[in-house]
């Protein structure tokens, strides 16, 4: 895969994109992390890349020309049968749809990615309608500007490409996907100053350790997160659990 | 106010801590980042950070005792008066309040923060119990580590600290705290190829500007996050405007 991102600043992504699995990925060829500053696209003497908005407001506005300049001189991605890859042209804003796990197994199976970055300022409509494929929001809080949150994308899409985690790694996406946020866990030492490890947990009984995690899995859920449980369909177990945790008031 | 960041990572944090907003608060003073390696907390010879869960099962839980030690060992900050203040400790991990703008207002009240970061493993339970006051998670889906969601918290609660963002970004944050979606902005020039700016916005009718403007904010959200609008209380003039498009089936 290769990944694109437009950017007034680019020093933000090297120490990202190469510390851990994302260096990791890119140092085993599965991906290959390029930035560009669109500032060098700007086609008048002071380099501006922003201009006052029409019918007049604070704030400013991204110019179209210097984006689509930058995106239609990125290369071309050759896919499997070698025809030109359109690559997904990814506009990160707080007007986007709601980032989810779900959006990125399906950028997870494309072959080149573009992330345009602004930076306080709006963007000018006409880069929304006629050069971006996806708008996408990681969340509904105020941020300085799209490169923290194409980090995010980036983290998120790379991790599912195949050959980065090991084993190990991959259980932890799939224990997400029960719906359910996850059960404590412990580790040595058994006692840390006060603090003692459950005694199910050193019980070495397998089977009660799992019904164990299944149910704090489960009350964390309920307690943090009900409204992760909307829509999930319970099983008689869990049922039966809630009923007795709403009988004891333990909401 | 000070922030502090245990992480394995520390390296990711130095490009995003020197640019733009984050680089100019700390310049100014009115922020300080420091990043600790708990590695460095090890209390055995190899240095590791992480064990086996008790109980079994895949995955590596990150221990107690270096995290605690990291945090006891970090400088207490005096306040106004010269007491000491205790740090708020916040975890990032998915089974965290997920995190919106009012938090951030919340945390930006305070002199000290420190984020643990934990990286795709577990916490051990005690951490959590005994030495966090806040979870929080970013968004509901599966990154590799706590730096990026940690860079994020950081990013919208120091923008908000006196005087690190002029007056003409404050009004991008308050334009959010209406609770609608940006209206689409244009700028120079009123013709790209064949893209024109809406005649409206050329008009310098500056009612009309404003009502379209108003108008384009509500059908934004409407169409796009209509979960926005919940609980909101509609104007006279904006139920109007949804009955009209409801009729016009724009949906």
């Amino acid at each position: 895969m290769r990944i694109d991102v437009l950017t007034l600043f680019p020093e933000m992504f090297e120490g990202v994109f190469s510390s851990s699995i994302l260096g990791k990925a890119r140092d085993k060829g599965i991906v290959s992390f390029n930035t560009v500053n669109f500032r060098d696209y700007a086609n008048n003497k002071h380099n501006t890349v922003d201009d006052y908005p029409y019918g007049g407001g604070g704030g400013m506005v991204l110019k179209a020309e210097p984006i689509f300049s930058a995106v239609e001189d990125l290369p071309v991605i050759g896919g499997e049968s070698e025809q030109p890859v359109k690559p997904r042209v990814i506009l990160m804003c707080p007007q986007g749809e709601p980032y989810t796990q779900k959006k990125a197994e399906e950028l997870a199976s494309e072959k080149h990615l573009v992330f345009i970055c602004g930076h306080y300022e709006g963007y000018d409509e006409r880069i929304r309608e006629y050069l971006v494929t996806d708008e996408i929001s990681v969340g509904d809080y105020v941020l300085t500007g799209g490169e923290l949150p194409a980090m995010v994308v980036i983290d998120s899409v790379t991790r599912l490409l195949p050959g980065v985690l090991g084993n190990e790694m991959s259980a932890v996406t799939d224990s997400f996907s029960t719906g359910l946020l996850e059960y404590p866990h412990y580790t040595r030492p058994v006692k840390f100053r006060d603090m003692e490890v459950p005694e199910i947990l050193l019980s070495g009984h397998h089977e009660n350790v799992n019904r164990w995690r299944r149910q704090q899995a489960l009350l964390r859920t309920w307690q943090r997160r009900p409204d992760l449980l909307e829509g999930r369909e319970l099983t008689k177990e869990e049922k039966a659990w809630l009923d007795e945790w709403k009988r004891e008031g333990l909401e």
